[in-house]
């Protein structure tokens, strides 16, 4: 079957949950929102485009920062409701300079960091 | 810091979206909802509680169909806005019952499915 990025059930803001895991580690790194547009320009171009909802605008993972995200693998949910990205991805994912945006534990009622920025 | 689950940023319907790993293969197995009461459920009890938007009540995920998902950790993100669940799953995560949700690849611009249910 035709891949169609109109076929994905999207929310009433028009966007879709995306999940960027590390292919080669497993780790999930982050998650963000993508509308039709930047599904369908994630996959023609290779490089992880979401859509900002604070800045109303694409973001193309890594264009300022250099911490790019190039696909290798996409996949859809059940539901066609969520993404799962399965990225290479250069240097940290998250904002902060962590490797990952999931650097919180909940651990017998306390919050844990769990790794520092990098350098 | 003391965790609250209060002080995690939901939707405008009171939602959050909840990423559930097999915290053994880092499979990502599915994305479901929470609210605040079904983040402290899941503390409280160890059983994954998401909250169903179709039906606008708990879900102890696995009550019907005993594929359960006990809690092994519990991550918050930078943004406090996703949580990321490692979780040990019993039996299929997905209703399709398949291992896990995301069994869709799109490959070539086609999908390509990529596990049966298990029998």
């Amino acid at each position: 079957m035709t891949f169609d990025p109109a076929t994905l059930r999207y929310d009433d803001r028009g966007l879709i949950p995306a999940i960027a895991q590390d292919h080669a580690t497993g780790e999930v790194l982050m998650m963000a929102w993508m509308n039709a547009d930047a599904v369908a320009r994630t996959l023609s171009t290779g490089r992880v485009t979401y859509w900002s909802r604070s800045r109303q605008a694409f973001w193309v993972k890594g264009e300022t920062s250099g911490h790019v995200q190039r696909l290798v693998e996409l996949r859809l949910d059940c539901d066609r409701d969520c993404l799962l990205l399965k990225v290479d991805q250069t240097g940290p994912a998250c904002h902060t300079n962590r490797r990952v945006c999931f650097y919180i534990r909940v651990q017998d009622g306390q919050e844990v960091e769990l790794m520092a920025p990098e350098a």
